[in-house]
């Protein structure tokens, strides 16, 4: 069951945090780090109990959306593997004989629209970490595919196996990752043939969340999907009805969607698992220069992708992933958390309600250290995120030099943000005892609220008490060595790690993952000529 | 005129920035900073071009507003000036003999509120800089009042005299603070006697913006006045018809106002000049530890304090201050920024809007220096002055450590945030050049629109130029020697002040000035036992 964070009731310090979600969330909080001394949120999602923000009017999304289906009926999107062409052939797509591309007439995509799913559950092996996707519940995951990791102790560095394994330890560790989306670092030591085999293996040993597969290919998304299913106990015939897993399908932008991406969505679309369409369209660079021109092209791809979902199993999940940024128009270089980025980040959001379909969004950054850009880059990420009614956001902590690195600090930073936000969205009370008029008239005009009774009574879990932030007076700050946020940071995940229990699994549960794993390592893994 | 900043058209680059305001606009650019090689946004007051975020429903504001009306019929406020006491009596209060305590009947609160203006204009004395006050025009200041300057290059230390010009400096040469709040930095090498004289007379010579004066007894409001008068050169008549500066008044929270702040509002309100009423109420210190209890207290206080400038001179412009927020309930030390700061100043706006009244806020955060820590504070500062539709947010600019000190690289990295929400609120333009078919056609699939014509056209103007973040890859930004954020802001301050240029003054407004403030100090400017 998808618990709720937010819905009400108090839940903060280590002390006096009390979970919203009833015995189970409960348990899942100590899973989490119940038994840790680092205070933290307990598990559960935030919804959003507001509206999301509306940046454009209805009329403006429906020129968005006609000139995207102007796009796929008079330019077409290429679609790189022959299979995925017949597919959309025979859904009634126009597939060019002998070329990639593929042209859709606007009603095919409208009916396609119409049959891909609003919201669902999303599996997790353990049955108290399932996911609602889509409505106006939010689920943030752990950064995903950088090719780096850092620390400020050992700075940067390839990504490994250790990495890989000790950011996985973090996701787990903190309620309020609710997923992974991906690897958390690209653990370059392990051969890429087997590689998706050792890591779906430790991604499923190590959290017990949601979590993602790469659609590299048929074969590994296959692989991937045995994982999951054999990590949850179930039959293949409930795994094919139950999401259990997601799989991020990133186009080649401008509209064209590549071989194994397209491999990725026939398997995860036929057995019914989420696919989450996100095209990279950097304004100026893969897509127009204009906000308005980018979020076109931007639509138009997801709308190629939710198309080919539909027309291979009608029903499938499938996520509208935006990722629209600006790059510097002086290097080239991509830009993140900018205000063009929080726009398209909440016009994205308008889009994927207008389809119905549930929003991926990402909190993003392109600083090159755990600095104040770090911080406000992120922060306004978040604020067009988390306002523009996204659902899944992807890399929510971790992420660093746009993508390029998974760094520690930043994890510990961002779970801190989330958690800032989880806060924020959680109603005020006001009740006669919250009002509070009989604690002013004990205290009265010119007195002080410490020791009245309606604060003592209630102190402790009054306010977030954040992860980071050092609130010491001047002196006692440059008494301490004058630290930077990112010291504490610092020292955070060390603890976490420190403190970090791997979640219960079945034994027979293990034996049949071990045995998947070395059979198909056995067998040579994957094919690495993609 | 106050022009307006994001009704529409392109602002970006120093060479392809174009302003909204006209002739006038790009006037008061070039005066800004346009005669400057660092790029800012043009002259101009931002909008909220939706509607202000709500977080409590009508029902939750009305029982704030009705429990708010129960403290002041039956708790009461201390106002420990006689005078005003004699004000509110013969307004209808009810005031205790031989007490400070004054009670306001339900009615005759309702019947003050009416007669508060929703919006007024606030006359600069270069008239291009005048500011609307209210609806949903934006207008931020700089940092006001701390005791303390600090650069990275000289470290903290007691404000003084040189600061506090160079802080002027910067509120006047950045087109993005659109007024001073107070003294940028409380410069003790002045004597408080004779201090209001000569720093008023540095804030209207070395800028041309709206500009504040302290409500610290009857004798330097008026003096403050008086200077502002002269530097507008209008006849007193005039001046008591036009706001021409504001002053901020501090309750003492909870329920007390103190007599030279009371005098303020007697001086201020009888010449028809703005007053801002500001409870500090910090929940679990001064005011309840619940937020709705804090609030309410909070708006008790404001509406005791807009009753008395409506007793004085009905009709007088008021602007509803908020600054709830929570204390570390570990130390009482005061916490900014947090999500219990942005929860209430979104409350707080949807009560000033209650009692149509312009709503200031803050730009805040307890950092104790420029790191990861004082962004993502400030952002989520902004996120709720902005959001909740703050119409004055103070503190927008250089505020460090809970306000104790003034930063200048703060104050550029506050520059650059504000900028890039002025960005943010710029609506998307959507149209058919913006959408963008020609160059997806142009580029089509697997293309890249680096050198679309689409692209070349626009790639000048398209996105925001940020002054602090640094978007390099990490190889060059190692080789430039892994510089933080706060160095950039570092360099652009000292770029910044390089560039200053002063803003024009009639000579025989200067000599007037000078020979009122020569008087004034002869006389030995104002008693220091308050």
């Amino acid at each position: 069951m998808a618990s709720e964070l937010n819905g009400g009731g108090e839940h903060r310090t280590p002390e006096g945090r009390r979970g919203r979600g009833g015995r189970a969330s409960r348990r899942a909080a100590r899973q989490g780090g119940g038994t840790a001394s680092l205070a933290q949120l307990p598990w559960g999602q935030p919804h959003l109990p507001f509206p999301p923000m509306t940046l454009l009017s209805e009329d403006q999304i429906e020129a968005i959306h006609a000139a995207s289906l102007q796009v796929l009926e008079e330019i077409g999107v290429d679609f790189l593997l022959p299979e995925a062409r017949t597919v959309l052939k025979e859904a009634g797509a126009d597939v060019d004989p002998g070329s990639e591309r593929v042209r859709f007439d606007r009603a095919l995509v409208e009916e396609k629209i119409a049959t891909a799913p609003e919201r669902f559950t999303i599996h997790a092996r353990n049955p108290e970490r399932n996911l609602e996707m889509g409505g106006n519940r939010i689920a943030f995951s752990a950064i995903a595919s950088p090719p780096n990791a850092s620390d400020m102790d050992r700075g940067r560095r390839v990504g490994n196996t250790e990495d890989f394994r000790n950011l996985l330890r973090l996701a787990q560790y903190f309620n309020v990752i609710h997923m992974t989306g991906g690897y958390p670092v690209e653990p370059v030591d392990r051969h890429p043939s087997i590689r998706h085999l050792e890591c779906l293996r430790d991604v499923v040993t190590l959290t017990d969340k949601v979590g993602h597969a790469y659609s590299l290919g048929s074969e590994r998304i296959r692989d991937g999907m045995e994982i999951y299913r054999i990590a949850r106990g179930v039959s293949p015939e409930r795994f094919a009805m139950e999401p259990s897993m997601v799989s991020i399908i990133n186009s080649s932008s401008p509209l064209r969607l590549d071989a194994p991406m397209l491999g990725g969505i026939m398997e995860m679309s036929a057995r019914g698992q989420p696919v989450c369409l996100t095209p990279f369209t950097l304004a100026g660079a893969m897509a127009p220069v204009t906000l308005s021109g980018a979020v076109v092209e931007q639509n138009a791809e997801a709308l190629a992708g939710l198309v080919f979902t539909q027309a291979v199993n009608p029903g499938a999940p499938f996520i509208y992933g935006a990722f629209t940024s600006n790059v510097d128009m002086k290097s080239g270089a991509p830009a993140f958390g900018t205000p063009e980025y929080m726009k398209t980040a909440i016009i994205g959001g308008q889009m994927a309600r207008r389809y119905k379909v549930p929003y991926r969004t990402s909190n993003t950054n392109a600083a090159n250290t755990v600095d104040a850009q770090a911080a406000y880059e992120s922060v306004f990420s978040l604020w067009g995120a988390v306002m523009g009614g996204g659902n899944f956001v992807k890399h929510a902590a971790g992420w660093l030099e746009g993508g390029l690195v998974a760094s520690f600090e930043k994890f510990i930073l961002d779970v801190d943000l989330l958690q800032m936000v989880c806060e924020f969205l959680k109603p005020v009370e006001v009740d006669p005892d919250s009002l509070a008029l009989d604690a002013m008239r004990e205290v009265g005009p010119g007195g002080h609220f410490f020791g009245a009774m309606h604060t003592q009574e209630r102190y402790r879990t009054a306010f977030y008490a954040p992860l980071v932030s050092d609130w010491r007076n001047h002196q006692a700050w440059e008494e301490a060595g004058s630290p930077r946020a990112w010291q504490k940071a610092n020292a955070v995940f060390k603890q976490a790690l420190a403190e970090y229990e791997p979640p219960p699994l079945d034994p027979a549960i293990k034996d049949e993952l071990d045995a998947f794993v070395a059979r198909r390592i056995e067998e040579g893994g994957a094919p690495t000529d993609f």
